[in-house]
């Protein structure tokens, strides 16, 4: 029997899994933090991978998504910087010299594309994109029925999309990229922008919310919570509708913690698409649905990403 | 002897070439004006073809490069502004219908890209970006070593990429998209409502002036015209930036008349470009150049699709 062991490596939690030949019912499966005040991430790592080599299967590979920026091609990890110590981190190498199997590693967004066009809402797609947004706001693209990694491997950030010159200052440094509008923290920081402007709403300055917190004021009537979602909306829009000029897909996948509150982000969001795009070819047969594969995007991911290497090799 | 008839339709003139099975030669060449009092455009399409049509040669192929959005798997051409008559129109079947070949359809600037990575200036690269910058924006992406055509064929619109949201109306009809913002109309609307608002220059609103004649008052010292190249640079660097998160290409290939002017447009596009960019690896290799074939961009473009596809078949 073979099994391909799969992780997926967040700055909060580190999950494993491993898989049969075919199907996506894991054999085992496995989630810890990934900090630990007497390990090293890797040192986790390693231990985890341990922990859920599976008995009486042989491994065919260790598939891994990770943080990036990223080179799949080597493993190299850039700058993971919600994980201490992943800057300029050779994890493909330094697994390779601990495991004797192949080794496949991807970014954490682009594994999250893969896994929901091979077994979640993309299935039969051949031009697919897929936006994450939570903390951070990541995405991956199937074009050409494949993952589209670019010439080091960097494509699809697609929080980086400038939607406004002059805009807020990114978790990149950078001005005005998505993420720093449309992000959990960028409809937060609406909220909190408003308030010390003067504006009032139920929730308050001097006590910490979420972007959920935020959420569910605007459900029970929060004009301010309402407009940050619109805010956020507007800019994500905004981005789709360049992204529909510049690929063309039949489908558009949202996944992370912000896309599930619903209408509140998706009504200001499909208003602003619809009235940015030149051309009513693209919109038809595009499909706009939410991800479908939830917390394990990214271990089923990583088992896509495996099983086409292994069939390519 | 076996030859392939390219054309390349545009709304000024259409050009067509014939070319032998290998090399960039052509075997003769013709350039026709697009409208004519006494022929439809469609009209003049297929005289022109009978006058290229290589005598001693086979034709293996037709392949055309057309103004779009048109669909290039059926040579359905949705709506070409410029070419009166070209709305819904099924220039594939229609040639067709008249000629034996093969025929094979592609959009302009797409083709265009096709063309710089088979003869020009991207040969060897697996992840181009081409820009082209004259009277609209248009653009053509190889990724994963093949040519992006969408789900309908309408990729790479990169002149409707929003870059302000509440920016100047495009001729789409949608606002703040880059060809509003950069293009060679977008340049001299600049000059012009600066004029309106009382600035001075050696350029005057009662006389007519091309992006060009801007460019040459710029090279004389005139301070508005410098401004409105830096506008245009600034949004084009801005979209470059976001592209670059997008694709990660290893190179950039910039064409069309508006991209002659040279530093004039380079230097602020490239200061925006670098100021918006997230991730130094990005940068690595990048490659920025200009466009090699010029006004046979088209027509070598329809060439490497003919040659491809036939080579597939």
């Amino acid at each position: 029997m073979v099994a391909i062991i799969t992780i997926d490596i967040g700055g909060t939690s580190m999950r494993a899994a491993s898989y049969p030949s075919t199907g996506i019912q894991p054999i085992n499966r496995h989630k810890i933090s990934t900090e630990s005040p007497i390990e090293t991430v890797f040192e986790r790592l390693v231990n985890l991978i341990h922990v859920i080599w599976p008995v009486n299967h042989e491994v065919a590979a260790i598939s891994v998504a990770s943080a990036g920026p990223l080179n799949p091609k080597t493993g190299f990890i850039y700058d993971a910087p919600n994980i201490p110590g992943w800057k300029d981190f050779p994890l493909g190498d330094k697994l390779r010299e601990i495991f004797p199997v192949p080794i496949f590693i991807g970014n954490d967004a682009n594994l999250a594309a893969m896994g929901e066009w091979k077994y979640g809402n993309g299935i039969d797609h051949s031009d697919l994109i897929f936006l994450t947004i939570s903390t951070g706001i990541g995405g991956g693209i199937i074009c050409n029925n494949a993952l589209m990694e670019g010439h080091n491997g960097l494509a699809a950030e697609l929080g980086h999309i400038t939607v406004q010159p002059d805009g807020l200052v990114c978790s990149c440094g950078k001005l005005g990229h998505l993420e720093a509008l449309a992000s959990g923290p960028a409809i937060v920081a609406y909220v909190r922008l408003s308030l010390l402007s003067g504006q009032t709403s139920t929730l308050h300055l001097d006590k910490e919310f979420s972007a959920y917190d935020v959420a569910l004021a605007a459900k029970t009537g929060d004009q301010l919570a309402v407009r940050a979602y619109a805010h956020a909306g507007f800019y994500l829009g905004q981005a789709l509708a360049s992204l529909i000029h510049i690929f063309n897909p039949s489908i558009i996948i949202l996944g992370g913690g912000v896309a599930q509150s619903g209408a509140l982000l998706f009504e200001p969001m499909l208003e602003k698409m619809y009235a940015s795009v030149m051309e009513p070819s693209y919109l038809q047969d595009l499909e706009i649905v939410p991800a479908r594969l939830g917390d394990d995007a990214g271990l089923l991911g990583a088992l896509a990403l495996a099983r086409q290497k292994l069939q390519n090799s």
